[in-house]
């Protein structure tokens, strides 16, 4: 049995970045860029009026000749005298004989005849070419996030498509003679088998959508011939229940006979204590306690940070942040404690109910409160860690 | 022009919460309940042992007769008389004639004879049925927002439909002669359009993945014609572009003709000024502005609000929080400014470039700080409220 931080430690030495492959800009929110991304081209691509207005080349004249027009898209080829202006609008060419643009709230114009009624500076009004990046310099660098702004900023520079780590495809195995899948009629000494669409549900939270379920029986033959079909066509592999020490759980030895080596198994912890974490090759075994709550706390502690970093990402863990707890907590335990809680931005509350096959409390809380090993008691207003659900 | 506290009022006495259907548990994450949820059956529906290890009657004796196992799934109906115990594994059901299980590593087990050697109080290690959740009782209430442990809730009850709001189905209508399709060469005078796969992205992000991208060209006509197609065909409508002063900004007036009241027109606000908001029916209307920067940002403080109270949720603004700035800043624009910012758990940092033509820091950034428009000068370390992206 090792400590938490131990585990955490273990995972991530443990966790290889995925392969790299090149996706749609459109269709890349959530990736990770595996390369830095260099613009090809200006932007703004050519000189560009910030206003809609009239464009002129300063001097010590106020009153102008209105030859021509350029909207948004055009370009305008004619020659521009000192004399004459362009009707001009926001975003449009800023033809090349002209400096400055005037914005149409400071004119006056009369039968094609501009008079400037406030004169601004030189230049004013007009967005450089290159302003807001220049052909060659960075757009994003590697490991950025793809964000809906990231999204944007790329295919504003017409990039159409990226680099990024690939996404993990998961397999959920769910393991147990005592499951019946909901919408079925329920047999004495029988449950519902709830674990792989929480599961399926948590890894969409990260942006994992390909994940397939198997459901095995509790044997031996069947659940080690699950395993290797899973080891050969899966990036990682979640396992539900069988991992304690009943007779009839098979999963810890399935796993051995298929070649995963164990890095660890239990962890000093309380809900999620039978936790199994192995590796084969690059693939990665996670074998969850069979309690739905117990279940997911070790999804969220333990899995998305290995999920995170073979998806490229430099922040794996859940975001650590501080909250003073709104009650006093023994931990009589020797374990580390992770408490279902609500947080807001000032304090936390421990919800009722932590039992490890109780899902009611997990249901409605936003985060974990950590209560580490060595903390025997906590007093009203301490401030603890909590892990936040996204 | 009005103020952002208006807007983001009117905003919400116009959004009317979409209609209710009946969807799947497991296709349910991030949709909100319509109406509570009730137990249909017993959680566990049983009597359930919490260990691995031996049922039996609590009484004065020590010493039992195996006769039978109790494995997860089975239903044993035997009779167990008073000196016999029955083998039993976590989450089994635990016969009617038994009251306390022992852990098995508190026993010695010599040919079918039990042994206890650390008596266990009666009723230990047995889940009362009902425990986790009575027949009957309040599962989940309306307007609970559907998390991964709430799909695992309903599921490990049996339930496999919910009534959910529906999510909206949006229209995105990007309009401008200046824009070009990344991928496609770019001729002097055009720029890549952007905003849509931009706006696609952002909508994924609160859940919504039914979109449509609609493009047309500065024209009154066109213009008309296309958002006369969206508002029949869409819950609401998000237009990027063509709201400002000039004379090729069609899209107002395309709107009115339309039938759409115009709610409000231009709020005191940097970046996004001329944000356009207007109702038909139920139908919502946001008219963007064009820069990217300005979009994101009206997007987020404003679309995102209407959106999720669309989708029944009960909190509908991006969550605010508070940091301490990382430098001063000065506001004499008199308007609220809306700043791309970097926080951590401390402090939050004011990025660089805040032009709304620029997606550079947008990019990673990952809040906005909100600088009201009587603030005329924050000093460091002065409080500001952040609206965190997510």
């Amino acid at each position: 049995m090792i400590q938490v931080a131990e585990a955490l430690k273990i995972i991530g030495e443990n966790s290889v970045q995925m392969s790299i492959s090149k996706i749609k800009v459109s269709k890349s929110l959530g990736y990770v860029l595996a390369e830095a991304v260099y613009a090809p081209i200006n932007m703004p691509p050519f000189r560009q009026s910030a206003m809609d207005g009239y464009a002129f080349t300063h001097s010590e004249l106020a009153q102008f000749e209105v030859v021509s027009t350029s909207q948004a898209g055009d370009f305008l080829e004619d020659k521009i005298q000192k004399n004459q202006a362009v009707r001009i609008f926001t975003g449009a060419f800023v033809p090349d004989d002209t400096d400055t643009v005037v914005m149409q709230e400071h004119t006056r114009v009369t039968d094609n005849l501009l008079q400037i009624e406030k004169m601004p500076l030189p230049g004013a009004n007009v967005r450089a070419k290159g302003e807001q990046i220049k052909k060659g310099e960075l757009v994003l660098d590697a490991n950025t996030v793809i964000t809906p702004a990231a999204i944007g900023f790329l295919a504003c520079l017409g990039i159409t498509k990226i680099k990024v780590y690939e996404k993990p495809k998961v397999a959920i195995l769910v393991t147990g003679n005592e499951l019946v899948s909901a919408g079925k009629k329920l047999p004495k000494g029988k449950i519902y088998e709830s674990n792989s669409v929480m599961l399926e549900a948590a890894l969409k939270t990260i942006g994992i959508k390909k994940t397939t379920v198997f459901k095995v029986k509790d044997s031996l033959k069947k659940t080690k011939m699950v395993i290797e079909s899973c080891l050969s066509n899966f990036d990682v592999v979640l396992i539900s229940g069988g991992i304690s020490v009943g007779d009839y759980d098979y999963v810890k030895e399935a796993l051995l006979k298929n070649g995963v080596t164990e890095l660890f198994y239990k962890i000093n912890q309380k809900p999620g204590k039978p936790l199994f974490f192995g590796r084969k090759e690059n693939k990665l075994v996670f074998a969850l306690p069979g309690n739905p709550a117990s279940s997911l706390t070790c999804f969220y502690v333990y899995a998305i940070p290995a999920l995170k970093k073979l998806m490229g990402f430099e922040a794996v863990h859940l975001p650590e942040t501080k909250r003073k707890i709104n009650t006093a907590f023994k931990n009589t335990s020797g374990k580390t404690l992770f408490l279902k809680a609500l947080y807001d931005d000032e304090k936390v509350t421990v919800l009722e109910s932590q039992s490890s096959a109780m899902l009611n409390t997990f249901s409605i809380a936003n985060g974990l409160i950590v209560v580490p090993e060595n903390v025997t008691a906590l007093e009203a207003n301490d401030e603890v860690t909590v892990l936040p659900f996204n």
